[in-house]
């Protein structure tokens, strides 16, 4: 098997070599229920937004030539000849000398080429006194002034949202095409780990990491599909990945891949479909341990045991995967500077990943402070880190007061104080 | 009717006067459907994590005393007697002159005070060669190293991502606490206004405002339920806002609130329950029309029927109430600072809001660009905006080149070239 340590960017390359993260296949939805999906298709109007000519305000239809001259002092008179009311078309027509009352939003009628607000009017019974001249088209929002027929109001690749959906409402469509969301299985393996809500048997602990990675998968626009728990045992591990590999389009597990003699996931991977495990082991840390194996056109990545490893593989790995295959721009976490709390020494020979925890000082300035992970296990490393520094393999160490930049899990609420 | 324009600070203490904004009940959902929603409880640890004292490394767990003066060239001798896996208790004592084979995150077996990694040994038969020393406690992570029983794993408010669920999970919970999501009914009015794929009469125009409201809804939070398009008729919309009300907590609707003789909105919300409308127009640009009003402990919302106007009032009023009904924090939307493209100017004695696109100058400074709105209907508009800038009431005009702060829509991915 192969057993070389791959840096972090040649094992992207092995993936890349092996598997096209490309979308997957498109579906119809809802327009309705299109938020956050990502537009497969480019939208084009089937027609004029408006589809008339419209009145912007309320008032009266006219010909602007009728209404040359007319000021406060000297009004002209028109002779009203009926309404149009929004929603119907008009079917009446202004001929010169007369005006048609017409609502906001109303069609204009034949023959009329502006429109008089009310405010600059008088009326008595069917005579309307018009106070202010307007010019040709003024008031009128002509067909096709907001959106032109054949127009593309939404392309392939957006990211649905509000104002999107908006655009796609207004030419007419209640369906659209988008891409499937990528279905992600999630296991995990270990004799000692017992799921949540389970009693616990004495030497045994509680699942973190298929919780956790479930998360993690609807963050990055995938579809978890929970698997459960496996010991270490290879019968057993096989039938699980191959539901697993039948039921989604990746899979993830965690556990069984660290360098002790129970690490079946290796072998077992390898048994499954060709070309089986072409990453083993990375020169990271944490995360050296990781496994990823191509079975048949889907990716698995078999992911450290420890949940801070885990996570933090994830989202250098596996997330850049859900996100291409969801369509969506892979997005680079936000990141910030700040200033290192104390001097950090990356593991020799291996990309180095620092949990650390913001904080201001009194002069505002941020510091960056390493989260203790000298307990690798422990989940409460990640949970109380805001992000995470990453030092490269040929640097010796980050030093006092270096200027660093953070890696953000989250947008940061409120670092004062 | 009350009829006077309120500034919208004014607006939001009316609002604030007559409902309080507060989180829903609780719903128990299974963890691992709980991500991005906010937990309504503190979880606190009903056990030391982990439960029982682990090695961290493969090895051979021994009394640290046994192995003082260990090294390279003075190994120790100690008896071999049994090994312990992970997930089972260890049935065997450690006694001086002994050690017990065992695997990383098995427990410590009795009498045992540390454990020397299986890479500093060397095993014939039953016999193993320690060949460093170690310390109390080395390689050994204590019962509630990680987290200790009683202790506070994740917060109520707090919204649940990977690392939060992780945490949780690890303390054995299957099953969480959190904030019902608020149900938000989403209705338009307008004779003319038709829904997205039904066949478009002439003088009709298709509906945006439910479509983008509805999405916006999503982006707050909260769950939209569409009630669909009503002719301004004030029996039906007293009939479809009796049916909004009773199967939403906020009700949100578009049109019918201009100034012209239809708006039938403000007169039916009257009708409905107390104490009615609160608010009838604010002195903003776009959205001097909004009108808002309680029904017997539930808002009401009558947003102005064009798209941009409808939106950007959600964004100013609805969405940090629903919000605030979610259990989540309002977040303030992201601004970054440009500098103006031209001059702008308010609309007299109101608080002006310009939408605006943002680009990048030759040396790289960021510009914010009005987005045409001559065209008040336009969807469009809003489409192409990045953001938008406020101008307060007393504020004359905001001069070219003048720094603006622009409200940001979305995350602004590309602004190079």
């Amino acid at each position: 098997m192969f057993r070389k340590l791959l840096t972090l960017e040649e094992a992207k390359q092995a993936i890349q070599k092996h598997f096209e993260a490309k979308p997957l296949d498109m579906e119809e939805v809802p327009l309705l229920e299109a938020c956050n999906r990502v537009l497969a298709e480019d939208i084009t109007a089937p027609l004029d937004i408006p589809p008339f000519n419209r009145s912007t305000v309320d008032g009266y239809a006219v010909k602007a030539e009728d209404t040359f001259g007319a000021d406060e002092n000297r009004p002209v008179k028109l002779k009203l000849c009926g309404t149009v009311n929004v929603g119907e078309m008009p079917k009446i027509k202004v001929e010169n000398g007369t005006a048609v009352e017409i609502m906001t939003g109303a069609p204009i009628p034949e023959g009329a080429d502006a429109v008089v607000m009310a405010e600059n009017t008088e009326r008595k019974n069917d005579e309307i006194y018009v106070y202010a001249a307007v010019t040709k088209d003024e008031n009128i929002m002509k067909a096709g002034a907001d959106i032109k027929r054949g127009e593309t109001v939404a392309k392939q690749g957006q990211l649905l949202g509000a104002r999107e959906i908006g655009a796609i409402a207004a030419v007419g469509l209640s369906k659209v095409k988008v891409y499937k969301i990528p279905r992600v299985a999630v296991l995990s393996t270990g004799a000692e780990v017992t799921e949540p809500g389970k009693t616990l048997a004495p030497g045994k602990i509680y699942d973190i990491n298929a919780y956790s990675l479930s998360a993690a998968v609807v963050e990055s626009g995938g579809k978890p599909v929970y698997m459960g728990v496996f010991p270490d045992d290879q019968n057993e591990l096989e039938k699980a990945l191959k539901r697993a590999l039948a039921s989604a389009d990746i899979v993830v597990t965690s556990g069984g891949v660290s360098v002790g003699p129970k690490d079946v996931i290796p072998k077992t991977l390898n048994l499954l479909g060709k070309p089986g495990v072409i990453v083993c082991g990375i020169a990271t840390k944490p995360g050296k341990p990781t496994t990823v194996a191509i079975i048949d056109g889907k990716p698995v990545f078999a992911l450290p045991g420890h949940p801070t490893s885990a996570l933090l593989i994830f989202h250098l790995l596996v997330r850049p995967i859900i996100e291409s295959m969801a369509g969506r721009k892979t997005v680079e976490a936000a990141t910030v500077k700040a200033s290192a709390s104390t001097r950090m020494f990356p593991a020799r020979g291996r990309r180095t990943f620092i949990m650390v925890r913001l904080r201001k000082d009194k002069s505002k300035r941020l510091i960056a402070e390493p989260v203790p992970t000298g307990l690798s296990g422990a989940i409460t490393t990640l949970a109380r880190a805001d992000g995470f520094i990453e030092i490269p393999e040929n640097q010796q160490f980050i030093d006092v007061e270096e200027e660093v930049i953070v890696h953000l899990f989250k947008r940061i609420e409120n670092l004062d104080g």
